[in-house]
């Protein structure tokens, strides 16, 4: 296998490059035979890269783009009026084989219009989906979609449920354990679209199906692969991490309440910060685009060094589980 | 006014009556008008009554029902096998205004389906919702449909979010802050019935409306009435009690981890415990069904003694302040 190679959209995000840059270099430092192509202001890249003197040029490439698409832009106008955007020549790199994978903190309405634009989906998908991997009692669950697709009916139910299956076997779990997200575990439960998709699970071949599970049973652990439409998924993946930092907060207040407590919070804080960006998913690890022709990585867009850095590592993890590839074949015997 | 008198479901959660019994002996002694009547198998409610020599009878009444619901029981079963059910004879001392007030622990979708069918709703109320206060950064902010309604119309949220303001202004909040729960605070985000919703809310007259907030938005309290569909209400409080019970088992943990953590667990976790109570508000706090013409609080079926005792006190509350009356009061200027 050739040395892997990953487009970096270097201009997105809330930090932009004065965070991806840096981010970059530990990549290239951590993974001997990263190839990585900075997409961007190239004036710029070039100033940030050269402060750092160390870094192997060899296997680091700037290829200069001339727009930048804002996080606030719609996903219509980054389509139609910036032909020359970082992001979309990062995605292109990827359509053209000069890289394997796309890593953006931009935009990420733009990024998954583009991306079905620029790659274009896999036979058989109608939707690509958005996964992260969130921690739970049990270990981690992959939790999708988390905000692409507003309206899901049950076929895109189950195709998101495939295309979980598939991602959790790349990143190492034996048979998932898929599963539902609904409002109790009866049959009854649900709306429409959830109760058809429990039916076509249940009926598809060599699908580890287990059944419903409720908000608090997604902590649990009870399943390996949670499934819901894209609503659902972005209110609870951003409900959760107001919450942690909600708790956070509280904790560090209790440790300042008392000479006692302050005493104990020198021992207590440093645990529980580690905690902290375990439980900010999103923020902390990125999140994979399923579904394309091609490997396509989020990273938050508040994202710092280490969040890029996580996002740049499953990108790489990806792309040497061939994930794209794996998902085509499986899609085949299960898709509708 | 009359001394409030509330109907207990006393066969109702998953600890029943041995825990409801003491529940409402203490509420006794905390409202010292307060009128009680237990509801359900009489021998048994009489037993444990007895057993507590202090208890003022006047302000106590044991009233006989022959069947109980089960917690897994189907509503549709409640509502058409059990005419003699201590929640549905709890009800109907609402109805004929024997009591101002049912509070029970029992099955959700039972109670949510006799309560409509013994009560009725409101005049211009289509469907009754479930609402609760949840901890925010800010105080609290109350969430509705908790899962009694999983798919709704526009016209329904625009009724939960009316139903959502009276009730957070019979709780003590001066213009409540009314929001739609979404995936984006731009207006071009979100599904049909959500956008729908909002132009609903800008244009209906002195309502403090203030756009969409996301799921980290509500627990930075960015409203004060979180207004959404029952299927998402009853995810995102499933899954922060599941969020936050990992977390405090995570905590936990940590403070054995060593010697030195250990010792700052013996400050921490007294503090940590009152937290987290506050965390699982469901559990701990009762909701409210909105929308009937009478009060009915759910109690967790997991409520504990302390747990009942608040669904009692919300109860008492909302019998203090007319609920039913004010809401039927602003709902006739402010309904479709």
């Amino acid at each position: 296998m050739s040395a892997p190679v990953i487009a970096i959209d270097a201009m997105g995000g809330d930090f932009g490059p004065h965070c991806i840059v840096p981010a970059c270099l530990q990549s290239l430092a951590e993974f001997p035979s990263l190839h990585l192509v900075l997409v961007g202001q190239s004036s710029l890249l070039e100033e940030l890269v050269s402060a750092e003197p160390s870094v192997d040029r060899s296997r680091l490439r700037i290829l200069h783009a001339a727009d930048v698409i804002g996080m606030a832009e719609r996903p219509s106008q980054a389509l139609r009026a910036k032909a020359d955007s970082s992001m979309r020549v990062a995605l292109q790199l990827v359509r053209d084989g000069e890289a394997q994978a796309c890593v953006s903190a931009g935009n990420t309405g733009a990024l998954m219009a583009l991306s079905r634009y620029v790659l274009k989906t896999l036979p058989g998908i109608d939707r690509p989906a958005m996964v992260t991997a969130i921690p739970t009692e049990a270990g981690h669950t992959h939790l999708l979609d988390l905000g692409a697709n507003v309206d899901c009916s049950a076929e895109h139910l189950y195709q998101f449920a495939v295309m979980g299956m598939v991602a959790a076997e790349a990143l190492g779990i034996e048979r998932p354990r898929i599963a539902l997200l609904n409002i109790g575990t009866e049959d009854v439960k649900g709306n429409q679209q959830v109760k058809l998709a429990a039916s076509l699970l249940q009926q598809a071949p060599g699908l580890n199906y287990v059944g419903f599970v409720e908000g608090d049973g997604l902590y649990r652990g009870e399943a390996d692969v949670v499934v819901c439409d894209g609503f659902v998924g972005n209110i609870l993946l951003k409900a959760s991490e107001g919450l942690a930092g909600m708790i956070a907060g509280r904790i560090q207040r209790l440790f300042s309440s008392s000479l006692l407590a302050r005493l104990a919070g020198v021992v207590a804080m440093p645990l529980l910060r580690g905690l902290q960006a375990e439980l900010s998913p999103a923020r902390h690890n990125g999140a994979s685009f399923l579904g394309l022709q091609g490997i396509v990585v989020k990273s938050h867009g508040s994202a710092g060094v280490e969040a890029f850095r996580s996002a740049i590592r499953l990108a790489h993890r990806e792309i040497r589980e061939d994930l794209p590839q794996r998902l085509h074949g499986r899609l085949e015997h299960l898709l509708l």
